[in-house]
Formats: C-alpha cells, structure tokens, sequence
C-alpha cells in the first residue's frame, strides 16, 4: 500500500508530487493553481472570516470523514454569519504512513462538498510529521465569506425571540462515540454533517429579520443558548418535547447516562428571530431537504438572576439546563 | 504546574476560560473580542490570502518558539506577494497536558510579533486532543492581506533579472537541527525567524520593479530557485562566493555533509527584479536592521535543456545545485 512519507512534507520534489497527485488534481482552480504564497483575490464588499481545526477521531465515520466535516464546518462558521462562503484554505498535517489512498478519498470527499456551496480551495499547505507526532490527520481549514445579511449576532438576542432548531440534534456526536466505543444501535447512527449555505441562502432571501444565528458543534445545543444567554443577557425557555432528536441519539444518551442537549451537530442551525417571522422562516426550513424536521423549541425571556436555560420537561415540570462542562468528548470534531 | 487539560477544549466553561485567560488577554481586539463563529471585517482592495500549519519542534528555540514563527511565517507569506499584512486567524491544537504558561509565554510572542506588522488577530479556534495525539502544540495560520504591489509571480522571472538575497541563509534550519541533535557550535546558532514586513514595504514604497519575491522557507534557498526555474522557464547562474552564509551555519553543515542551500530560513527574502532597479534595492535592504548582509548573489539566464540552478563555487568552477529532494527535517517549520 502506498503510504505518505515524512519526504512529501520537505518542500522538495516529493512534495510536489503529492500536492500536483492529490490536491490539484481533485481541488484545481486558477488561484489555488498558481501557487503562490499567497493567493490574490478579488474582494468588493464586506468579508466574514472563519477558522478551525479538525482533529475528529476515527477519521472516517457514518456519513463523513474529517475532510468533508473541515469543509463544511468551515461553510457553516460563514453561513451563520451570513456570508456566502466563496473561498477558503485547507492545512493538512499527516502523520508520516498515512495511506495515500485515503488521504486521496479525503481529498475527493472534500471537492464534493466545497461544490456544494460553490466554495474554491484556494490555498493550502502540507506538513508531515513523524510516525507518533500526530494521530493520523489534522485539517485546518480558514473560510472567507461575502456579508448577505448583516446583524447576526450571538450578543443580539432579544426577550420574546423565538428559537428554531432545523432538524434532529446529537447526531454526529452520538455517531462519533458509538462508533469510538463500538457501541450498535438498533438503528445505526448517522452524523448530520454536511454544509448549510443552500438552506440558509434560502432562509436570508426570504427577507426575514435574523437576530442570531449558529451551528451547535461542540458543547451541542446546550452551548449554543448559553453562550447567546450569556452574550444577550436573556434566559431561555425550551419546551423538552419540541426539540427533534432520532430515536437512536436517545437510546445512546440512555445507554450511557449522557445529556443530548451537550452532543455535538455538524449540519443544523439554531436561530433566534422575531415572532412575527417565526412561522414564514419556519417553512422555508422544512420544505428544504436539509431541513424537514425543523422545529420551533421555544423562545427567549427576561432574564432573572443569572442567564440560563430552563427547559419545560417532558413530564411539564421545569428544570435547568446544565451548560457544557468538563471533558465531553475530545475529537468530536 | 498547571497544564491545559481536555476540558479546556471541549467547548463549555473551560474553553471559555481558556480563551478569555490566555488569547484574548494577550490578542483582544474589537473583532476578535466578538467571539463570533467568523469575524466581519472591511476590505476594500484586491486582497491576499495564505495559510500554513506549524508543527516546529522544539517548539521554543534560540530565535523564537512555534508562535512568533507562525506569526511571522503568515506575515512573510503575504509580504512577498506584495500584501500588507492586515488579518490573520490561528488555530491552536494542544496535547492534553501542555503547560499552562508556556502555551502563555507563547501568545505573547505572537502578540509582539504581530504588532511588528500592525496584523489583527480576528479568528481563532482551539482544540485539544488527548495525551498522546499530537506532540505538544501544533499552530494553524491563515492570513489576509491588502494588495499594495500586483505582478509578483514565481512565474515572472525574465532571463537577465538580478536575485537579491536580504541576509543569511540557513539559519532557521541550522538552528533547529542544532538543538535538535544537542550539537553545540563555538558561536550560538540563532534562528533568523522575524516578520519581514517593514523591510518590504520599503521595497514596494521605493518604486522599483519586482518580478518575483518569495521567503525561502522548507527546502531553503534552492527550493525557491527551482520553484522560479521550472514556472518561468529560466535557468540561475548564482555565485556561491556571493551567498551570505554565516559561519556556524557553515561548520554545521560541513559537520552533518549538509547542503546549506537547502536550509530554511524564516527571516530572509529573496527578490528576482530587473537589473536597472538591482542596486537600489539593494541599498534600502541594506539600509534596514532586517537586510545588512544582503547580497546580490546572481542572476536568471536563457533556459538550456531542463531549467536548473548552476553555483559557481568557490573555485571558479561549475556545478549543478540540487533540488531539494528526500526528508530533509521534518518538523523544521
């Protein structure tokens, strides 16, 4: 089997191979085509930018793998501030045997993904590290987006906003753990990863008022409300029957004493917006594919005390959500 | 000794308190301070966009430490394409038990090394992974840049341009493999690692032509010259009496049978402009703390066959360079 050897890495002429076998072949376009130092771009407006690093483990799982997640995470972190995402770069550091093959179908999984949004790879950069440096692979992936809709913000919440959630929560880290832990469920886990711009272009170009808007990764749906909570001032009442998760998610959650409200998503968006657009914003989720179990879980209010969330039990008594603490669950992403 | 632990990275209170403790400390800025998932910022230009990862290891050496070099290296990046540095994102992955105060010491390079440039940290992202997955720290950046100078290409050199080379090469290379393998040299070798901004805005500002510019990073300086030399179709006559190499860099390499040529620096540049312009070039660079040794070290000629990199030595006679080919030094940058 052909590997990546720590020569691909040197900048010399194995290098070139890999870059010229790999990445151009699969992610070629005129600026990454150059390469440059740096790529030049045209830019006329108002840009949003975006990082992160994946270091999700195992590397393939149910429904991804690390490089369509880099690609849409990044598509999202742009999408939720509402940029269209248009270009953005990828930085592999791979651990020296890493099979060439897979790296390829990463690569592939990648191009299919930035198609999705009409994303360009425009710049990258290759390191190998020794056997034992480093688990496998790491991505870094940086997104630059042109502003459509402006005053999307986790600080910009409001007493009254309501809160919708566009499909079944948990699922990429219920699909993670199960699969890390060799956990089978009756119905097998699938992650949601997978890129939001074409649902949220439709949601902005439905003219409605957005007061802020996130993908709940790590930390899950839990992290998301408080960090608004917290950045607002305002507290949250969630209605525990209304949230959409898959049957599986809560039979793992059972399984293992975890609360799904801390699991991450990599392919939901959680809004908080006006009443009075509500129901309108409310269609345009759920008549897009990536959007069918749309739900509206509740609303903000006033805050007394302290910010936090109260969620209304399935059994009609309320108790408070816990925000996201301790370990969790390292390379969830 | 209190050490980054996996719950700093799993996105509750921890990491909250990671990023409010350490990066925003040192990095605060108003777009950064927003913590949103992208950073909205105005361009107005034609812009530059790079990434690199950095995996240098050790992570601190007589120069610099991983962060000033990642800093420096996104700043060089986007220099050289005739970019002012503008904005630049990081993304941290941290092994589960890295030190608190170094991880500390570290932000605080890239603080200083940043406002070297007057480049805003805007995004950031930290993961941290489990003891064992990654050998310490490893640094993702990604830049953006205002485009001050267009025309800048590796495949712009013109047979008859003059290379310019702003100080001694192989000092980084030397540096870390000197530390790396315990070898001590009766003079310190230092890393050249600095941000070359101030001296190439000097550059541009005094007018002259460039047609190609790059920092001569992995694979050293004849990386960069067969880059040149395969993309513009020219050959390099260099005169190796002319190369600026520091003594220790010299007996190290003499002492491992190590083609200095191939040695990164992380503080030099190197310039191929036309030879009407070479002289005053060379007098701002000299004219800079960053540029006292530089050298005009040779010049592009017609192509003959394949493109290659032809030294006149030392002994009047010739020899082909080399490209870099093999492992070199994995994890020199």
């Amino acid at each position: 089997m052909k590997r990546v050897l720590l020569s691909h890495g040197g900048g010399g002429e194995d290098t070139w191979r890999l870059i010229k076998e790999v990445f151009l072949r699969h992610l070629s376009n005129e600026y990454l085509n150059k390469l440059e130092d740096a790529a030049l771009l045209e830019v006329d407006s108002k840009i949003a930018f975006t990082t992160d690093s994946f270091t999700v483990n195992p590397i393939f799982f149910k429904g991804g793998n690390i490089g369509k997640l880099a690609v849409a995470g990044t598509v999202n972190d742009l999408s939720v501030m509402g940029a269209k995402p248009i270009y953005m770069s990828l930085g592999f550091i791979i651990e020296e045997g890493f099979p060439y093959e897979e790296l390829e179908s990463i690569v592939i999984s990648m191009k299919e993904e930035a198609q999705k949004s009409g994303v360009l790879v425009v710049a990258g950069d290759t390191k190998v590290v020794p056997r034992g440096n480093v688990d496998g692979l790491f991505i870094s992936a940086s997104g630059i987006g042109k502003v459509l809709y402006e005053g999307i913000s986790c600080s910009n919440v409001k007493a009254g906003d309501v809160i919708i959630v566009s499909g079944g929560i948990g699922e990429h880290g219920a699909c993670i753990l199960a699969q890390r832990e060799g956990i089978q469920m009756d119905v097998e886990l699938e992650s949601d990863c997978r890129s939001l711009w074409d649902l949220i272009e439709k949601i902005i170009k439905s003219g409605v008022e957005i007061h802020a808007m996130r993908d709940p990764t790590r930390g899950g749906l839990s992290a998301v409300l408080y960090e608004w909570a917290i950045s607002s001032r305002v507290s949250f009442l969630i209605d525990e029957e209304n949230i959409p998760i898959k049957e599986p998610v809560v039979g793992l959650c059972e399984l293992l004493g975890l609360e799904p409200y801390h699991l991450a998503c990599e392919g939901r968006v959680v809004i908080a917006l006006p009443e009075k657009d509500a129901e309108k914003v409310l269609n345009v989720i759920r008549n897009h594919p990536d959007g069918e179990d749309a739900r509206i879980i509740g609303k903000a209010i006033p805050v007394e005390g302290s910010p936090k969330v109260i969620l209304r039990t399935f059994y009609g008594t309320h108790r408070v959500l816990d925000p996201p603490a301790g370990e969790l669950l390292p390379r969830i992403c």
